[in-house]
């Protein structure tokens, strides 16, 4: 597997493009996009958990149901949720206005907004715009780039990759997420495309997987919100076929693994107002289950957080949040260390704390990427999740984020 | 119920004292504390819930399982908490000490510790001061006031109430806990004395369910710690006899729930940096169990109280809180308003946004008291949890507390 450009556009057939219709109505920074392929393609979808959904997610999973798509259109700068049946319409109208462009069905066209909540989607302005868009795209890295700053918010940079898996069949992503990430996708939305063939039903196995170990793994600050997805669309384009059990399709479950993670670890960089990724690795869990639990506490703990900002050592906070995750686990048989490329110095070992020097461990914290690394003593179970630090920008940006 | 002077030394029979013997090095402020009845006590205790436990938490559920106390010795600057075989013998020479100091048994003894974890308690250093220490003793508001300062952390204000219960019997209290607060009570101290004769069991009942209703529907910012304890000693020197099913009962289950709301919505207040006491009162949910869980989701989110920070009526996040809370409601059948005592302002109804003046909003939530009302229409339940604003000020003094 190899890194290429082009993003979404990456694989064979897909078009994307994204421009400013006016939802966005003050900044005029592009607001509305759209990722197309001509030719029908499996499609799969994770939605948020939230009780409270958007209009964008009950109308998708409705469309999704069929389990064919042609297009996905998006706009960022309002979230279309708690909108009512007004709300509703508005977002069907919104595949609609795409399907008309294309000639296909508006069941094959998914919709995700983003922004601000509770407030009317502005519909007449994606009316007036939906033919500037439709002709706005393009099968290259331009095409892509466009359509991922259309769907951007509060993220302070792109998020996007794309791979060629050996054979030569591709997967392109783009996600936007910065603020409320947490485990089962808060204020994300993500999009993938592949240009392998393959069943509605393995490329939803896939997903699941991809993204249990990936998105549902970071955590910014602990909410979710009304209007996560990821969705991808697979067109095989590339003729390569991933059958169950075939070379390919383990090649291709890697890959998008691989791709996610990649995604969720830029997406808990970006956190809101973060200035460190922080990967929490845990190692001798009883299970993987315990593993995950024991890394999302220490990662989703704002004391943990906030002494990330500050590039302080201070393992106790880490114990406690392992203490009141509710795993199962010795304190007397485990340790932990910090890491970074600067060094890494263990703190704890088997119930009781090491001695270290302060002015290492600060070194070590003070880069821009740190590593927990806590060794428990139950069994072999392993994961990893990722956060970010707790900063004073966090409580900025978040204090007043309507006005 | 009446208020009235004197802290835990209120109730008859009491008495208190704190001193400076060494543990906070540098700021020289008090550091140890203690409160005595000569008179035998019933005592009544709940611990943290986390998995990790401080080695005073361990030696003091010991002694409290005889369910008799003559005294507490505490300590603060230092957790003695994650300090192996060493931390638990230091734990349990402090309840040596005290009971040297007055003929009494050790296990008669109850200790308890705040501070850093993980660095050894300087134990030398009490032992050549609990002769002052139980010199200091008074029985008056000023051994009350000694002995709160000497359990003091980062608090920024006394919190303490006594009260005067129909009938003549008393109650006094004093709680230390800023940060890491958190249903289930994390890092906070709560010391309650009454002069009530009551049985080990009933004390027992009545201190579990005025927790419930009070410290553990407190939310800071969702860390608990290994060094939580609520205890309470009833040493009879009123004379009144609290019997089960008597009217003296009643009275004093209602007086001391009152005492614990009152001590945990000062805690709250107190949060870390905090410039608001944030209370969320859900009412019409199905049960007591969902109202909580709701109340609880919201006051705890740190979207929410970054919000309340930058008055924001940003009753989406709200929503949202409710949303991923896990416990049942209806949107559509959900009203929200936001009340201090400026006004009240109406911002959802129903499934959809209400119009409202953002100005009016803003002047609502610009006060140091305020109120998030939700009615959910599901039932009768309802349930009020205490929080806080998230401000730069937390972070602040989070990001490096240990230097």
């Amino acid at each position: 597997m190899k890194t290429i450009s082009g993003g979404v556009c990456a694989p064979k057939g897909f078009k994307a493009g994204g421009i400013w219709c006016g939802v966005k109505a003050s900044s005029k920074k592009r607001d509305l996009a759209l990722i197309y392929s001509e030719k029908s393609c499996a499609a799969a979808a994770m939605f948020t958990t939230n009780r409270v959904k958007a209009a964008c997610v009950i109308v998708s999973q409705k469309h999704l149901a069929g389990g064919k798509l042609h297009a996905i259109i998006a706009n960022s700068g309002n979230a279309n949720a708690c909108t009512g049946e007004a709300g509703l319409a508005a977002a069907k109208r919104m595949t609609e206005l795409a399907a008309d462009e294309f000639a296909i069905s508006p069941e094959t066209v998914a919709v995700a907004s983003t922004g601000v909540i509770g407030v009317p989607l502005p519909i007449a302005a994606i009316e007036n715009s939906v033919g500037a868009l439709a002709n706005s795209l393009r099968g290259d890295e331009a095409g892509h780039s466009a359509a991922l700053e259309a769907i951007m918010t509060t993220d302070t940079r792109k998020k996007d990759i794309s791979v060629e898996i050996e054979g030569g069949a591709r997967i392109g992503g783009m996600v936007k997420g910065s603020g409320m990430i947490h485990p089962n996708m808060a204020t994300m939305l993500c999009f993938l495309t592949t240009d392998v063939a393959i069943s509605r039903e393995l490329l939803e196995a896939s997903l699941r997987r991809a993204v249990q170990r990936s998105f549902n793994r970071v955590t910014v600050d602990g909410d979710t919100s009304t209007n996560d997805m990821v969705l991808i669309m697979a067109n095989g384009a590339s003729g390569i076929t991933a059958a169950e059990g075939s070379v390919e399709y383990e090649a291709f479950n890697l890959a998008l693994e691989s791709v996610c993670v990649s995604l969720a670890r830029a997406m808990a960089r970006d956190g809101e107002g973060a200035t460190k990724l922080v990967t929490v690795t845990v190692n001798g869990a009883s299970n993987e289950k315990n593993a995950e639990i024991l890394a999302k506490s220490v990662a989703s703990s704002s004391l943990v957080k906030a002494a990330c900002f500050g590039a302080d050592a201070n393992w106790g906070r880490i114990l406690c949040a392992m203490g009141y995750s509710g795993a199962e686990f010795d304190p007397d048989r485990t340790n932990v260390s910090f890491k970074s490329k600067a060094g890494e110095v263990a703190v704890f070992a088997k119930g009781a704390p090491i001695k270290f020097f302060e002015d290492v461990a600060k070194k070590i914290l003070s880069e821009e990427e740190i590593e927990i690394a806590i060794k428990a003593g139950e069994g072999s179970g392993s994961a990893t999740a990722w956060g970010c630090d707790l900063t004073y920008d966090y409580v900025k940006i978040n204090g007043d984020y309507r006005t």
